[in-house]
């Protein structure tokens, strides 16, 4: 009997996806290859057969950066040669042999990251936490319509979906106390967000602008930045997050290319007042995408990307405006993704508010985010960024 | 005439150090070397001649990354033998055919570097900044005592001693106004640093003791911060410094292990109040270690690496203690070193007292740092790290 190549209606990954990812089998080791329905097409075997025009050599390698370094022109045709192929050997002996059902994989990290950031772009969220952290009547800090504020995140700690995550011990102070303690984190939370992959790298000492910031905008994916609310409050001045950040962030495997995103682009939110022009991005610089959030069978949060102030040719072209090189690889993600609506927050600490109306997460929580686009045979999905919570070590 | 192998009086590069890095040649693309006196000892070269019980491959690539995983045994092991041979073979012609004049060699970053983290280590450095950016009163934040406040850098544009660095363009809030502008930056400055070089790797949610922390340290640099202040005073709030930082940061090319440094431990300042358990080292953690800032010919700062607060055990230990695992070749560096007077303060924000008791640095500045402990046959020092200050692009 032939495996016929079938995709489930409300598949994330029907034709009009093709995220890459990369995965592996009892029988062969880590290699690149293309969601598709509920099977995995393997690329490196694909490109054995010589249907691509470029060494495809780097599909057969532990991660995707030397394929996302050949440029999105070589990228973009291998998914399109690979959509026809899907088409046209449809049912075929010779595709079933390249397809492996994703339930027999296992996933890897897509990429080698360089260096992580994190921005802080949702105007929702950073006022939620402003007004719960700081000053009620001031949350927005002065520079936060001016520029999109971000940081160093720690590139280890990323993990992908499915990995469990301990929870951490660390330094905190206790509200009722003026002596630290060490000890398991009391608030741990998630940050739904997405983030993007760099697909081109770019020289030190010279910026990329607004216009051109797409060109280095591989594709996207879901990501959960993990966070110790207590760790994070008392170490976070005057550097920033640190601990109660980096024991782990997770993201989901597949990461969908900006071009199968195009049909869901939309306008951000007006910014008020004007930016500075090496900030200005006019037309439909931001996407469309649904995301939830679930705690164990619960979902916790609906919300959408749509909702970002800053889009990320503009996260870009900010972080590159000093001169600071991006590498392929490197990922950017967006900061916590809220809407205007309770039920669009996207963290625990905003859901709860701060922990006064329900709980951070406990031990053997699970929490699943996902995200789409569009619907039936249009469908662009992520699948899922999961992870499970395990007691802390002791 | 056979190439005598000298080592200059006052050269840092004696038989009692033995720093590690990459070079290159016209002839020969980069490979491991080893300083000694104005010369490099070839390592790839040395390897290929068998002398070592390892396998010498990981000599003759671009990093020292694969070398330095072997482990400390093998790389203290392949450093006396290095010793011994340099001294029996004095004066030999084979001694001469391993020998490349360091003027005549390119030197490379030594390490590929995968998270870059700086810490804030110098009590007066911290306060010296408290007093001037926040509250005179109350310099130093209340977790500066209770753990060394750190936070994750930008590995990407981490550069060898040599390269010049643009004046980073940025946006900033000119102090007479509300509307922030885009413009190089006013306030360019260095910071006066050493950096870890991590020698092992550790596992995700297992931290690192104290007392294991030394295991996980292969050896020091000399690294300059390079720092715009306009840009990171209007960026930091709340997440701490970002672009302010991240268009450059140098490092010194040779790697001192810490087994050359041994002779040189001294204990670090009294921790009052005492600290929690898990960040407690008892002995001689720190270094005495000489340092000098030049500007141009003016030597502006004589500081030493002895007058950190916090210890390398300490800071790797809380690094890791949330579980955040660590990689060969990540880089900590250790904040400004500053010291109790003026001429040690290590920046100029310190040292001119926020500008107003002399300049940031001007376009076409050389800044060179220089260490070094002991003297005479026993000195074991670290070159320098060299920058100068190129205009801003337009």
């Amino acid at each position: 009997m032939i495996k016929l190549l079938t995709i489930p209606p409300d598949s994330d990954f029907t034709l009009a996806n093709l995220p890459f990812g990369i995965f592996s089998t009892p029988d062969r080791p880590r290699r690149a290859g293309i969601a598709v329905g509920d099977d995995i097409l393997d690329l490196a075997m694909l490109g054995e057969s010589g249907i691509f025009d470029f060494d495809a050599a780097v599909l057969n390698r532990p991660v995707l950066n030397d394929f996302i370094t050949l440029g999105k022109s070589v990228t973009s045709r291998a998914r399109s040669q690979v959509q026809g192929w899907l088409e046209k050997e449809q049912g075929s002996p010779v595709q079933a042999r390249h397809l492996v059902p994703m339930a027999e994989a296992t996933l890897h990290l897509p990429v080698q990251i360089g260096d992580y950031t994190d921005f802080y772009s949702s105007i929702e969220h950073a006022t939620n936490v402003g007004r719960m952290f700081r000053d009620p009547e001031k949350a927005l800090l002065p520079n936060w319509r001016h520029l999109p504020v971000g940081y160093h995140g720690r590139a280890s700690s990323i993990v992908v979906s499915g990995t469990p995550v301990r929870r951490p011990v660390g330094q905190l102070m206790p509200s009722d106390s003026n002596h630290p303690v060490f000890e398991p984190t009391r608030r741990l939370d998630f940050e739904l967000e997405m983030a993007f992959v760099v697909g081109k790298d770019s020289e030190l000492g010279r910026p990329i602008s607004v216009g051109e910031a797409e060109e280095y905008i591989f594709g996207m994916l879901l990501f959960n930045d993990w966070s110790a609310r207590d760790i994070q409050r008392w170490e976070y001045v005057p550097l920033g997050p640190f601990l109660g950040k980096s024991f782990a962030s997770s993201v989901s495997p597949w990461i969908v290319p900006l071009e199968a995103l195009a049909p869901f682009r939309v306008a951000g939110p007006e910014q008020t007042p004007g930016v500075l022009p090496y900030l200005q991005s006019g037309g439909a610089n931001n996407y469309d995408i649904d995301l939830q959030v679930r705690v164990n069978e619960t979902t916790v949060c609906r919300s959408n990307f749509r909702y970002m102030y800053w889009n990320m040719q503009q996260q870009l072209a900010h972080h590159t405006s000093n001169g600071c090189n991006v590498r392929v690889g490197d990922l950017m993600a967006s900061g916590t993704i809220s809407g205007q609506t309770p039920d669009s927050y996207g963290s625990l600490l905003e859901l709860t508010e701060n922990g006064t109306r329900g709980s951070f997460l406990r031990d053997g929580d699970t929490v699943t985010m996902t995200g789409h686009s569009g619907s039936g045979s249009s469908r662009v999905g992520f699948g899922s960024v999961v992870g499970r919570i395990l007691p802390a070590r002791n």
